[in-house]
């Protein structure tokens, strides 16, 4: 695919919806991906409609055609369709009800049970999955993977939005999945068709300047650019009908205690029961 | 963009390359970004090219489209071009020779330092931070971010490669970028012009239906196909003039021992050295 320059509107109109005021004067270059890319936004409303056939195919075989850390390839996926078990993911996820909505929920799974049992098939030790760095690396394959599928279905005209909160509850969710040990759902990622008549927006991110440090990190923290995005995430707000919060109050909720993690501030101990070493 | 069927052999040729004989007989819906996704392929060979004006904004555009759990954004990036500074990188990260030929690494970071010094400018408590759970959400989203940063890349005609051994020696690379406390550099990624002397292949992955489970999750060892898959990539491997290892013994290898982990066995003390609180 050859990069070309789009009349300079389409990126102006693409960056202020993604920075704000903070988008003007970023020179970018351009094309349809790109622009998609630019373009995503995570979507919580959606029609009844179910996915063509050869969707779920599609979104794995993009999934696996990202890189993996020395082709361990430490992750799985489980699809889940069946309504029922779909309502039970969602009660345990924090009741979102796009979960229920949408015909399809991914969960992207940190697998290192396949290499576990690969290893017991030839009376092989283990001791390289014991430690916390093998975890990491199946958390960071399996999202990897988790966004190709993302890229791929926003190209078939689908609409996505991560579930981060499958971590609330990892036991409840390994047993109802047949998880065996040494398997954690890393994250869930809700497919369907989005619903026209709630459509959803593209976010304001934090100024480009505020997460790109040249050779050095630089300061952590801008505080007139956090003023800035604090003003552009509450007229995004206020655009939606949400409460026009802003975005430092609310980040600071969420991190500001263990009981805002709505149980995922246990989630070393339900990584042990789970088996995994975390060495 | 619409989907739309190519002729089924361009369907069939890149599923052979991704799934050598597993992947005939695989249904996938197809677009040109669909194509570009699974023709991946990690490039270790650069020309001494420089990257256009605005690729590094594009690529970082790109990144923060990615969707970032509850918007918390904890992540950002340091963008190395000084060839002292990659070099070092480079020797930090077990001596890849691509780091130092190629003329940008960009170096993803999970990044809790941003809200630790906006929750001190508030006087907020943070002890959500020191959990576990948000360091994954920082190795999450950053891994998210970096996968947006490398499919924009790929369809500017550039080539990438992930840089896992940028774990190797955590201090080290957070001394020399001047990470602040609760800063960990999660991933590498090289960006640069691939040599067309020396091209990268596709390489093959796990039959689709070793990763993909349907409801509940499977077999953890599905034998048949990864004594098919060591076949596949034992034939790759001599097709790229590697000795033909196949994937088993090679993976075994890698999760055998702690010393095969070169130094990322001890990742949870560096962790704590770095101000992380892994509860």
């Amino acid at each position: 695919m050859a990069d070309f320059i789009e009349p300079s509107d389409t990126i102006t109109t693409a960056l202020a919806a993604r920075y704000g005021a903070a988008g003007a004067g970023v020179a970018l270059r351009w094309n349809e991906t790109i622009g998609g890319l630019l373009a995503h936004r995570s979507v919580r409303a959606y029609t009844p409609e179910k996915l063509p056939p050869g969707t779920i195919e599609t979104l794995v075989a993009a999934a696996q055609s990202a890189p993996s850390s020395s082709n361990l390839q430490v992750w799985s996926v489980v699809a889940v369709e069946d309504p029922e078990r779909k309502a039970k993911l969602a009660e345990y996820a924090g009741n979102q009800a796009h979960i229920r909505e949408a015909p399809l929920l991914l969960v992207w799974l940190a697998d290192l049970a396949r290499l576990e049992a690969l290893a017991a098939a030839h009376g092989q030790p283990t001791e390289g999955l014991g430690f916390l760095e093998t975890l990491f690396v199946g958390l960071i394959d399996a999202a990897l993977a988790a966004q190709n599928a993302l890229v791929a279905a926003e190209t078939l005209g689908l609409g996505t939005v991560y579930i981060g909160a499958i971590r609330n509850r990892p036991e409840d969710v390994a047993a109802l999945l047949g998880l065996p040990p040494h398997v954690l759902a890393v994250v869930g990622l809700v497919v369907g068709h989005p619903d026209p008549a709630r459509p959803a927006e593209v976010k304001p991110r934090l100024a480009p300047d505020v997460v790109l440090h040249r050779e050095r990190y630089g300061s952590a923290l801008d505080r007139a650019a956090i003023a800035a995005y604090d003003a552009e995430l509450a007229s995004f707000q206020r655009g939606q009908n949400l409460p026009e919060q802003g975005w430092t109050p609310v980040v600071l909720k969420r991190v500001g205690s263990a009981a805002a993690l709505n149980g995922r501030d246990r989630i070393a101990a339900a990584l042990r029961k789970l088996g995994f070493g975390l060495k």
